[in-house]
């Protein structure tokens, strides 16, 4: 079958907050061939990615993401990776282009596995899609007592780990950070994982990230994430050469395999999460899983959408049974539960696994997800070059 | 003053080719603070880059570039950075930033230097603008005759060094890439500077890129440039710990400080090649180009489009006296002639020199640009989130 049509979608609540909160908009994607649909999401600003599949070239490496996927023969997952390798050298020069092609690449496996009969973890060379610990993915209180509150919350919602990311830590000194810390484990008890997420506020400040380790370690948190700039692999190594109990995490701004790879490498992390709506889809997330087994580092995934990210999020270390955790957007507004007719639960036991279902598994539902539409019209030169598709 | 308005220009040739020529397109800035405007020049793919700049929030750190550049104070090149530090932190998920702020923070050292009467160099610390070797880049022909004449024309213009791209390198085998390699040097004579640029052909095989070591180094190239993938580190510094005459160069992809940073500590990479366009702007390339100095590398500008984007390039090393060739769009289409009015030429002995002018020196002509601009909106909801502003 070839690619026939890719339709992109903008979607967005009616009103965006500045929180650090990315399941407010987001860009859903429709691959069509052989009279079937697959369905994909990219991660953030959907506006400059449907620019970056519709734009026109630029010069011989600075093509739209659409010149490499329109009319491409889709068979077997080696074709995948094959359109994939035609985007990044034909669009090398369009910054956004992973961003963009990331949600088609999603798209494509769901379409295949549907074809196939099979669900997108098994075509990936899994027997069995494992149950993970799905931990809640929650952002600091304004307060150490907010925190607590949220923190008892997700307790009480039946999560035995949590993530507490954001909010105002980094901003006002070691002491009101270990505070928070404090309250979360306080609110989550004594068993359940804590992990902590930053957000980069460090920049480059190894000192201020190193006086956290502490009371990091006095929370128990079993990593700390984002530190840094994502691309200040130096202070990511001389962090980890700091020898506390708590490990680094990071990974989720990689929009190419290089980028996790020098993570490993050269950054020394001790987890490595993923967005499969970044990094170019579930096919380089999976070599990224690969390499985290073989350097004896956990693979998570990065999640904070829809449950379509979440189900493509957990195919790449569905089979992996060294990595237990999973992130799992446990608040997330109503456009990202609308983009998803069904959803993935915790089971008795607390757990959750990727859909054993062809494809992703997952329902979009245009009735849901309709309401959140954004109009989108481009013109070039008095010509419509874009417009939001029929659903 | 505070920064008031920013204008966005999308300028293309009625005809793009798939040549590797970015000449073909642009995007012009226009900032205007305090009475005065000053000028710049993103790289790459004008309609994402609009896109950045005015497209809605998607959450706290995915932002529009304008949100973190209107209205702000600009009196001093601190300012630059703390804008740009803005943009880095609020644009964090949004990958298309870095080019679309690229052209921005140029036209903020443009206006600055109008304001304050000095050329940037000199607001970037250095005493004066020492001269340089131009090298003209050209693209190789389909046959080594071809290459041959190109060469030979451009010893003709002038230039005594020049450096070939692109076409047929990396596709036909090594022998046909060393008749390639021995026709450029025929046609530029024993005494010129060559330099091959292979655009990420070999991707990461590093035997392709090596089995081209011997026939480049008796063609007497100076450098081999982006023979991998712009992440490929490992392969990067396997190929120089092969110990040619010929240095590795890098650089160009580099969309923040860090990734030319690893290119130098882990890459290990002789040249390092900065696109302002690209990075960040020229405050970044100042940062990387201090580093090189640090390591012993030789610091290059990457510029293959206009005047403007010339003289943005020449600023971060104009007074380094030991990166003496500078990259010089020898040939570009005629879109990029006309961005300014004035141009860098050559001196007596074949030398050019950063304007000794207020800012970036260059006058730009809207008579000169206007039949060049792609009439361009983009609605959204029904309302126009962008259209082509007035000249």
């Amino acid at each position: 079958m070839k690619i026939e049509a890719v339709d992109l979608f903008y979607l967005a609540m009616p009103e965006i907050t500045d929180e650090a909160d990315g399941s407010q908009d987001a860009l859903l994607v429709r691959v069509a061939a052989g009279g079937l649909v697959g369905w994909g999401e990219c991660e953030a600003a959907p506006l400059p990615s449907i620019a970056a599949f519709v734009c026109p070239k630029s010069h011989g490496v600075c093509r739209p993401v659409g010149e490499s996927v329109l009319g491409q023969s889709l068979e077997t997952p080696a074709d995948i990776a094959r359109i994939a390798a035609l985007v990044a050298y034909r669009s090398m020069d369009l910054l956004q282009a992973p961003h963009t092609f990331s949600g088609i690449e999603m798209a494509c496996w769901d379409l295949l596995g549907r074809k196939l009969g099979e669900p997108v973890w098994r075509l990936l060379g899994y027997d069995r899609a494992l149950a993970k610990t799905p931990y809640a993915s929650l952002l600091f209180g304004d307060t150490p007592q907010e925190t607590l509150e949220r923190a008892r919350a997700a307790l009480h919602d039946g999560f035995s780990a949590a993530k507490f990311g954001w909010g105002p830590i980094g901003l006002a000194g070691v002491q009101a950070d270990a505070d928070h810390f404090a309250a979360a484990r306080e609110g989550l008890g004594p068993d359940a994982y804590l992990m902590v997420d930053v957000g980069q506020v460090f920049g480059e400040d190894l000192e201020a990230a190193a006086a956290r380790l502490k009371p990091l370690d006095e929370a128990g948190a079993l990593w700390l994430e984002e530190p840094f700039h994502a691309g200040a692999l130096e202070a990511y190594a001389a962090l980890a050469a700091r020898r506390s109990r708590v490990r680094i995490a990071g990974g989720e701004a990689a929009h190419n395999v290089h980028m996790a790879a020098h993570l490993l490498s050269y950054g020394d992390i001790g987890f490595v999460q993923i967005d499969c709506g970044r990094i170019g889809g579930i096919g380089p997330a999976k070599i990224v899983a690969d390499m985290a087994v073989a350097r004896g580092v956990t693979y998570v995934n990065h999640t904070f959408t829809s449950h379509l990210a979440l189900s493509a999020s957990m195919q790449p270390f569905a089979g992996l049974a060294q990595s237990r955790i999973c992130e799992y957007p446990a608040a997330p507004k109503a456009l990202a539960r609308a983009i998803t007719a069904n959803h993935i639960v915790p089971d008795g036991s607390g757990e959750i696994s990727a859909p054993d279902a062809p494809g992703l598994g997952m329902v979009i539902d245009p009735e849901l997800v309709k309401p959140y539409l954004v109009d989108t019209e481009i013109r070039l030169g008095g010509e419509i070059l874009y417009r939001t598709p029929a659903f």
